[in-house]
């Protein structure tokens, strides 16, 4: 299948009916529609192509806009859902990821959200007293991409693991989603971890509870849509258009011999050759990358500081941008 | 149509057969594929959707690369080139204004050339003896968008253009094209000057020898491809692909009746309604806009100052970044 | 004298004594500590080397903290003294200029500042119901510097003016100052304009209401303090505790012979030869530069648009960065 | 002593006279003046303040100039001394580490040094047939600063040496010189290491080969003076002045009485409170960090890749800015 979603949401979207090891609820808050799907069991997993574990999704159609209070709202509610997923006891350190390449425009929202995040791992060592328990430790890493650095970022962040010895990680990356729409305007948590690329196998570059061996909570935002999902929608549109107008179901026949595999054909014969690296993004995504980055990392800061309030996290920031 | 393009090579790709008032000649140097558009009178006009005047096309599919071999090569042709379009005499002065938004990565190579080019105007008044009548005198300005100024941006380059009074204005944009393989490896030139967005008779958007008193050089290279050109492209496919299995003409009759304007809904009933503001282009496309931005400062110094070689010309060069 | 300053209120200080044409008057608001300094005749400018006219300075030690009522504090102080100072019709329009070079991060506060103006000029035109009689009509440039233009910066402006007529013109820049407690945290408006450089006579560089033909409001904030400074105060200093160690007045002689003339030669033997580019500036400068940025552009739109909240303000906001 | 600087050659030049356990050699190479320091037992470390070891330093005026020539001059010179001191088997793998921090101008060079490596570790493993034997395995980190990761950046460095096992690793980091006119044009390579910070035996801290367990090889370049340093000189030279005329020798007492410490409070009296975190650096520093941090890279890049040309390594660069 040539759709790429990195999205359980969208994966789910795309299967009809009910599915034998996923569950899924919805209910809306304010600007923010909040998803639920747990996969449950194995055929879950495969009827997905996602692994067992649970996501949530916060969608809000208005998070592009530039509105204090609904950048307030959906701080809020991504940071209760922050805690419900992580679920961490009131002394657990947390280690923060940001994954993604910080000079790839839509890809950098993993190193711009860590850019934002209140870091108290030092403090907590150096002035223990003055910023007393309540503050819990926050240590942060954005530790590049394999093209940057040469090492798969999971052999970074684990090296960093067993050094620094967090009680979970969390990773922050830039996704694809299958529906334009949802580009800079969805949050998904999950407690599956990340598997970079098609991942098959390959251990060094997983970030999950196995590979690392504490907790991993991974949340990501869909920043682009691959050009060849456009064109696949594209031909989903004009072949159900001439569905309709195929009264005498000449060509019934006729689609019911385009499979998937010839779909993939036609698609790559609309994109090829230069489609491989092209993607399909909002024209102000510079902006909207610095927007999601700074509402990740306000989300995370409230999740685990939660003693403090908005306007004393602000105070203790190292601001940088 | 819904299908954009600035490029005059595509539009003229997009009809068949020969035009009127259209001509058209292509040669290749090295890596360098070179086309010349002359459109001669308003017959041309019509048929290509563009104003009359010439266009000159350096197409490098390895413009991409990182290869300086290549790099001079497109440079060295893009300053021939230019001087042949732009035609001045030794001692006329050119203003250089570097249209786009800054912000926008794909939209940025204007402002990106504009501060690699080697500025004189001053030094020429400041230390005439030294410069030498060589030196050609260069002014330039990064006017802004829109958006960002509140004033249309011809109605700056007016402005400076009655104040400083140069011999004739280059101006450098990024454009969109229809094909996805042009996306940073063609340079488009011409005489014709521009007319940002619809630009309907709206002669404060203009920049031409008309709007502005003096001769125009468009310099511009696509950044994007719309969103809505890769839809209309996979429509294209499949309705081929159906065409061909149609053996016994039934859907003759449909596709007759599926006209320009209903294509135009199909695909935006693909895209829609997320899809107004979203572009396809490279993922590595802040890397791209550097490299093209400085291809087309490069080869406009190059053009300018015949005097000087590349070594002198970066010795004196305000390097930014 | 080798010590410069760009803010009339340290000019002051460095004056000791009441000075005839010069008056002067301070109040304390919160955080804020407000001076108003009024050259009223020729004798007051020629004592503190500045032209006639008003200097109203804020200063906020606190300034540099990321707080957000402090923020709030000092934004609102400066909407107030802008309105003072600008005194404008309710229908008059204002064009904002950031001055300075956005590749030098000490020198770029005016073109971040104008990168967060509510920019209206352009939605008055197309949209004039919607936007209702209230919103000001208010655009923006940032023309950028002589070494990167090749035009002077006065000339551009002049250029804009001419060709969109606003009421009024508010230009943005950085300045010296001579102390570096007031670097980023020290705001001043001035209703004399700006002459770039030494400006003696130089109306091309100028940009006030004698050379624009519009009032021009000036509104600038040291982001630097000169290297000369630095070495003169510490000379200061080591003259001080010497004459206080000179019991027996053997040096009076000698410090009476140490002319100003002899200070400056002192000083740049300290620094030369490489001093002469060289500024003192906070660590954290480019965080700082943004924050300065914003603060500004944010007096700016309160005291622009007297109908709007900050909540409003922020709606309509073209957010960049 | 409140002068603060980083380079073993300034150290070896504020003291006068034969040390003993320092040793010193200097030599020209066109634009380029090469000096080797070693100190070569714990004495010669005590007098310098400095690590035993092999300090080599890179003068070259011209650096800052936009010059090819000397661009290429310089790399070529630090290629050899790198080799030199490095002087790493055929096949040894090399880690390199871009210290400091990317969002502080002056402090940026090593992040973007390793952003122009050509990197290699990933592709060996992907494609070893095609890249042959002759490419050397380089990998490389940008680990951040303490206040942003909230973790030493020793440590984060220990956990990917442990992770990846490189040969040798190369730490880039920005430092202070007590000369302005070093300030971008001065390059240090040594063998000991880097503590940075105060490093009171703060083995976490530490940089080196006791700490990393393999050889380490820095490379900085000063960026900046400390404020006191400025201050510092300009009371030297006032003092020395005032010794001059001090025929009768009344201020031999006083001076004898003015000791290392007074000094030192004099200083902080004549920058106090402000300038703690205050700089001198050059005005136009952004453009100076991105110039640095290439030469750096190339000069890397050359030293490591023996089998390659300057264009090859161009070609093969994942070139980002």
């Amino acid at each position: 299948m040539p759709i790429r979603t990195d999205l359980a949401l969208e994966a789910r979207e795309m299967r009809s009916g009910t599915l034998e090891g996923v569950e899924s609820e919805s209910f809306r808050e304010g600007d923010v529609l909040i998803t639920r799907v747990k996969i449950v069991n194995q055929k879950g997993a495969e009827a997905l192509g996602k692994s067992m574990g649970t996501y949530v999704t916060l969608e809000a159609e208005r998070m592009r806009e530039n509105d204090k209070e609904i950048y307030d709202n959906i701080c809020t509610a991504l940071a209760r859902e922050l805690r419900a997923i992580a679920n961490l006891p009131p002394d657990a350190s947390v280690l923060a990821a940001g994954l993604g390449n910080r000079f790839i425009t839509p890809d950098s929202i993993g190193p711009i959200a860590v850019s934002h995040l209140l870091i108290t791992r030092h403090l907590k060592t150096l002035m223990p007293q003055e910023l007393g328990d309540d503050v819990r430790t926050v240590s942060a890493v954005a530790p590049g991409v394999l093209g940057l650095t040469g090492i798969e970022t999971g052999e970074i962040i684990r090296g960093v693991v067993e050094k620094t010895a967090p009680s979970a990680v969390f990773v922050i990356d830039a996704l694809a989603s299958r529906k334009m729409e949802r580009v800079g305007t969805t949050i998904q948590l999950t407690d599956t971890g990340i598997r970079p690329g098609s991942g098959v196998g390959n251990n060094r570059r997983e970030l999950s509870r196995e590979s690392l061996g504490v907790p991993v909570v991974a949340i990501g935002v869909p920043m682009v849509v691959d050009a060849a999902t456009v064109a696949s929608d594209a031909i989903d549109i004009v072949l159900e258009c001439i569905k309709k107008e195929d009264e005498n179901h000449v060509f019934g026949e006729m689609f019911a011999s385009l499979s998937d595999l010839d779909r993939y054909k036609l698609i790559f014969e609309a994109l090829e050759p230069s489609a491989a690296n092209m993607v399909v993004t909002p024209k102000e995504v510079d902006s909207l990358s610095n927007r999601v980055g700074k509402i990740i990392a306000n989300g995370i800061n409230l999740a685990l500081q939660d003693s403090m309030t908005q306007d004393d996290i602000d105070r203790y920031l190292y601001v940088i941008q």
